[in-house]
């Protein structure tokens, strides 16, 4: 099953220009192959191509499938960019396949990274939603500082930060997923963690510390984790 | 901290040569520098640098930990290697992060790929075990015919197939993991899964199917999520 990106209407469906293009040209696609559109907001339609053009692919659509594999939960990471750009993109696209909903870029003290290709890492996001036949997207929002992010207004969200400072109450993410939370954000410190100033803020701001496990993980393997249990406990 | 293979004595360690060379040529260590040196079965001692050869760097023990943050479970895991390599790479990489004893590759009815670097993989799984301060190296066996492997005398592990024939009994992992196995080895399939003939020889030699959730992941990600699985509820 190929999946492309594209627009879908009560009776057919268009793929995007890009995707337009490489159905034409790269794959060379003809009139009445079947292949399926996904909008990224939930629907999967089966379409069979009926006309070809530069910019756009054109079918009926024969089979429609609306909230595709929808998740009974909402989880948004929010992780500092890991100095290696591999990890993350790494991370990117096993959160995807696992199912997150959004990821944000945190620019924290600690830091390493201070910059990201934001259009490298939506081009990642959206072909891991293909590879992992997904009809959701995930949203992804460009860096941002800590202090700006954790004011933002997150109302109906259970607000997680984790971290490895040992003398700072910390409760087990197992017990914050056992009362099945709808919507979930967790932060994901760099390399060095999150700085005592930033925990402090953000447990001001309606954050609970949480750790996940015994051990201290690299980055994206923190957030991977957070990602697995996520999917493991509420999925 | 800076972490070399090498052997330990009671009052002294030497790096490995190829360590050894990459003390002294790429990093210009010198006499009188603090490294710390790992046999890879559970100690790590911290040495001061009290010779330089060419194949040799040599130091007496200033600290010195056995058993080193050592896990209270084995986990041995038999993956069909993936098409695309890096993906497995990946995954030996996160796997040695979060903690694996053993990783067996399965030729399977499936599998698209018929051969692995073995070296290439050592080496990856041995500059993972040192980026992420492990004193225990996981054991890499060679490409073993699935029929071959699954006769072999595991005789005090709990064996698992993971599967995603959904009509052949399967039980959830959390289940398995539930009755705090010792020993537990899981066999990971390849893209296209086990075949069918290949689930019934394995529960004839003893294994149990087991479902890893309600997702079908890529290989490296079934894999992952049951190495983090078992950390999770074991760990």
């Amino acid at each position: 099953m190929k999946l492309f990106f594209g627009e879908i209407f009560d009776n057919s469906a268009i793929l995007n220009e890009e995707e337009s293009h490489h159905f034409a040209k790269v794959l060379r696609g003809k009139e009445g192959d079947f292949v399926h559109v996904t909008d990224g907001k939930g629907k999967i339609a089966e379409i069979e191509v009926n006309s070809i053009s530069k910019k756009a692919v054109e079918g009926k659509i024969i089979n429609l499938k609306t909230e595709f594999e929808k998740k009974n939960y909402y989880l948004h990471v929010a992780i500092a960019p890991t100095k290696t750009m591999e990890r993350l993109e790494f991370f990117l696209e096993k959160a995807t396949e696992i199912g997150i909903d959004e990821i944000t870029f945190l620019q924290t003290y600690h830091s390493e990274r201070k910059n990201i290709k934001i259009e490298r890492i939506e081009k990642i996001v959206q072909s891991a939603t293909k590879q992992s036949l997904k009809a959701y997207l995930p949203k992804i929002n460009d860096l941002i500082k800590f202090n700006d992010f954790i004011k933002s207004d997150f109302n109906d969200f259970t607000k997680c930060i984790a971290h490895c400072e040992a003398d700072i109450k910390r409760t087990p993410l197992k017990n914050i997923l056992e009362d099945k939370p709808k919507k979930i954000l967790i932060l994901i410190g760099p390399e060095g963690d999150f700085s005592r100033d930033e925990i402090k803020i953000s447990e001001e701001n309606g954050f609970s510390g949480i750790s996940l496990g015994q051990q201290r993980f690299r980055t994206e393997t923190a957030a991977l984790q957070a990602v697995f249990a996520v999917d493991w406990i509420l999925g």
